[in-house]
């Protein structure tokens, strides 16, 4: 079959060590299904800056822009956290999602069985919660003019929170169509009864509704939707929202569900390529020890398959694999009940790349 | 003593049912403790965009102005939620926070014991939570200039957020005060990894911390916060941050402490004026019918008493007598484990002002 190529771009923290083990499971389904990978790998985020002073080297771009997919670890860390901007980790990760054109920011916040007892909110709320987060990635005040000048009461900053309708549009309309492929409901979030570009959103979404008449469709307030993430979590399908609404949303579903080492995301462009990582940060408190959790990049890769190659087949065996290995017992000390009974990242990779 | 003139604006929904429990329970304090209370009844909301053709009329705007203190039901409902912008209850609210000066919004996240099981949480992770989340209220997106224009891909819609040094100065120094009567740590939220108004709220947290040595200075991203308000809710004790921020924040605090038909709320400026009400909202499902909680707005009165009269023994009294009712097994429909026993409105408000 068709050789991949796919950019790897480990990144810093425990970045590194989570996605050689991907790298494995990566290695063995092309055993298995005959599928071909050529990995090209990238620096990025703080090593990158460390390395060739900035955190995304123009090299690395281009080792992204002539893949098929990008394999994402983790950036950042204290070390660089106090960097003018130009030096920052996030602020590579800011510029990558621009130049790759990547508007689109999936993140499935579901339970894992063996995690039920993890969510810090209780059993029953929690039953049945498997919903997706589709954020705007590359809009709305993250990437508006930001500056400071002098005001009548001293110094002002100022940033500006700009859509249009096309960009609006595009997002929209994948949501639908993720909607469509689940339990056809779509709960649209914004904050329309103060904001114009959330009064441009819900326009455009009910504009576009009625070309999928299918789907069900929620207008839900920003800070309401905050509460009722707490309150019904298990109501929610598909939830379509702006960029920074998508990213404080993203990580509260994700928290509740207790299994956010295991969560996996995709950032999507036009067309089939696409950005993988896992929704854990870099973790620098654990680097180096090799104790990380590599599960939700594994996971990350499984998407990738799924969503980017068409890799059906390989995208449920790995997913299997996962279920089965931890069915089993085995748990690396993030997850596990009894730490003493922990085993590592590496442990934890070739589990799953012998299961499969 | 001395005459206090107040503001009431029951509002639209159960406001006006709630607001009328307030006001009995004002009244019994009165006589209780030798206060003269002169109430002044102001339209606003939906009723005065029926009424009067604006959400604020300015009359109402002269009562609350010439008032020491405004009582606020509640505002809006799906009567008005199509309107123009002009005629919208939202509207007026925003246009009475800026009129007003009320830059600062207090309010108390948290649990109380007859509550416990409401909460979806896990009664471990919620105990001992009880923070209070301190909202700037008249600055950022909320305020900035919003407009629409055509742009090269279509109509596109702008929100201008603009945060100067001295609103972010006077709203942290206030937070750092109400640290500092609680258990002096504070939490001051923003995305200062991303956003130019952040990083001038960051810096002018640090420039200000060292006059409150004694307070505890955490720093946390607002993504982080919406997961950790989740995973150690009892963790935090005064959260700090901006309108935005705030609207998003305080409303997953007070869900997750499943109280949230109890929680009362300030909005303050400079001096002791103040505006009092209820965090839920004006509840249209259940309106007319008598059976709305009034323990929210009643708590809010003791609030008043103690933020701006100082009417510490009041205070007291009244937040005694609400927690002995509830003790007593009273309860009104939505804290009812059995419904068939659940009390209306005015029964409610009759045992407090008895027990009083
Ligand atoms: C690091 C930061 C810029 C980034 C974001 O807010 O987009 C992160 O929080 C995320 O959600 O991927
Ligand atoms: C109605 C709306 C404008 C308001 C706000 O967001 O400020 C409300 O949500 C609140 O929190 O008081």
């Amino acid at each position: 079959s068709e050789v991949k190529k796919i950019a790897v771009i480990a990144g810093d923290g425990i970045g590194p060590e989570v996605v050689a083990e991907a790298i494995k499971v990566m290695k063995k389904t092309e055993e298995l299904f005959g599928y071909k990978f050529e990995f090209q790998h990238g620096l990025f985020g703080g090593i990158a800056i460390d390395e060739k002073g900035t955190p995304l080297p123009q090299e690395t771009l281009e080792i992204c822009q002539s893949s098929d997919a990008v394999l994402l670890g983790a950036v950042g860390g204290p070390k660089w956290d106090n960097n003018s901007k130009e030096l920052r980790p996030e602020t590579g990760l800011l510029g990558i999602r621009k130049a790759l054109g990547l508007f689109s920011n999936i993140r499935p916040a579901v339970v894992f069985d063996c995690l039920k007892d993890a969510s810090t909110l209780k059993p029953e709320v929690l039953d049945g919660t498997d919903l997706i987060v589709v954020r705007e990635l590359t809009g709305g005040i993250y990437f508006g003019e930001k500056f400071r000048r002098e005001g009548a009461q001293g110094e002002e900053a100022v940033d500006t929170c700009v859509y249009n309708v096309t960009e609006i549009e595009r997002i929209v309309r994948q949501a639908f169509e993720v909607a469509q492929k689940r339990s056809k409901r779509l709960a649209s979030v914004d904050k329309a009864n103060v904001l114009e570009t959330s009064r441009l959103w819900r326009e455009t979404v009910n504009r576009i509704a009625p070309e999928y008449p299918d789907v069900e469709v929620e207008h839900v307030l920003v800070d309401n939707c905050a509460m009722q993430l707490l309150r019904r979590p298990s109501s929610f399908d598909v939830i379509v929202t702006e960029n920074m609404f998508g990213d404080i949303l993203s990580d509260e579903a994700a928290m509740l569900t207790g299994s956010i080492g295991m969560l996996s995301s995709a950032s999507l462009g036009e067309g089939s390529f696409g950005l993988y990582e896992p929704v854990h940060g870099s973790a620098p408190d654990i680097a180096g020890q090799g104790i990380a959790n590599p599960i939700a990049t594994i996971l990350s890769v499984a998407l990738m398959f799924r969503l980017t190659f068409g890799y059906e087949d390989a995208a449920n065996a790995i997913e299997t694999a996962v279920k089965n290995v931890l069915n089993a017992g085995h748990r690396t000390g993030d997850i596990a009940t009894d730490k003493s009974q922990a085993i590592g990242t590496t442990a934890m990779g070739d589990l799953i790349v012998a299961e499969l």
